[in-house]
């Protein structure tokens, strides 16, 4: 019963985010959807995207969270068109929800839109957005066990950035268990190790967006 | 119309959690919903609780988990009745998935039971189990803005358990406006501030935790 609803559901998504998608492609813009659990770095890896990229490309943010627009204000700061979710009882964005905020974004003069999901491993891999990429951030205090226990959204992803990398010699990560499980669940993967505190490896993320983009804009 | 399909999934819920209630009431045995981030410390916490509360209470501790049984080999080392249940698709333990878990431990010989939900901020807020009391773990890595991004969570707790304090050094954590933020939306919380790792401050949460088992058992 209860597993049916949710098809339905997953069904009528999908519907939503194929439009979101003929959207993007119609303005030629990329759109990242990036997740992790909460406190993992999406917006901090977003605003050391934005500092490295923001001469190079025009940028736009969706913001997607339960409760608050204290992410959305740090983008707006930058001066980078964003937009804030509040996704209330719901534990991802949904295709729905952001069809409007695509509405309220400059896509005609915007080539990267990163949409920074809801902190949650689980419900964001269920829900298309009507994104091209998905990229999953896993910050080394949560440990290295975390592909074993979520093993979707690790398998569905283009790129796992392994963030917090300056906290490595206070820990138990190893980075090599970590890679080989990621890369059992999903051999094509690209990872990335950084810290968006340091600025270590950030230049190799960015370097894979901007190849990214080309490959999009032909 | 979703919010309708979740209105009826959470009162059915509720009338299972309330029966397992019943069942670990009429065994005497406290049971705890310990809910986190991915990640946080809720199996080492247990592990820590184990140590220090074994010798004077019967334990038990039921396993949620997306996929794997890593956390419930870890318990069962420690020779402490265990059953793991994998959710699945399901975002959060929910109660029909724990009757079948309460039947195989030995509650009439359990005073106190540690169900250790799904690593998830959001969905585990939304479904009662049965337990007596709730608490949260937020870990310093996370950030100190948690309680205002997933404020159900936060509001329900009987108690917040800051864990890592470890890397307080190493982070820009700000222990009195966390504090401020949760008093703020839950004013009678208990917190505790704690390092899995070093050890710090667990002699007082099980000090908590011994005296709430007092109280149940008259």
């Amino acid at each position: 019963m209860k597993i049916e609803v949710l098809k339905d559901i997953t069904s009528a998504n999908d519907a939503i985010a194929a439009q979101n998608r003929q959207t993007l492609d119609r303005n030629k813009t990329l759109a990242i959807n990036l997740m992790s659990s909460p406190g993992a770095g999406k917006t901090s890896l977003i605003l050391q995207t934005i500092a490295r990229l923001k001469n190079e490309f025009k940028l736009a943010v969706i913001e997607g969270d339960v409760a608050s627009k204290v992410d959305a204000d740090k983008i707006d700061a930058q001066g980078i068109p964003v937009v804030q979710i509040n996704v209330g009882a719901s534990c991802s964005l949904e295709a729905q929800m952001v069809t409007p905020a695509l509405n309220k974004l400059p896509l005609d003069n915007t080539d990267l839109l990163i949409i920074e999901n809801v902190g949650n491993l689980i419900c964001p891999a269920e829900f298309a957005l009507g994104e091209h990429r998905k990229v999953v951030i896993a910050s080394t205090p949560e440990g290295d066990d975390k592909p074993t226990k979520y093993p979707l959204m690790f398998t569905e992803a283009d790129a796992v950035i392994i963030n917090k990398l300056d906290l490595l010699p206070h820990l138990e990560f190893d980075i090599n268990s970590f890679r080989k499980t990621v890369e059992g669940l999903n051999p094509k993967v690209k990872i990335f190790e950084v810290s968006c505190k340091t600025g270590a490896g950030l230049d190799a993320w960015c370097s894979w967006i901007s190849t990214e983009l080309k490959k999009t804009r032909g």
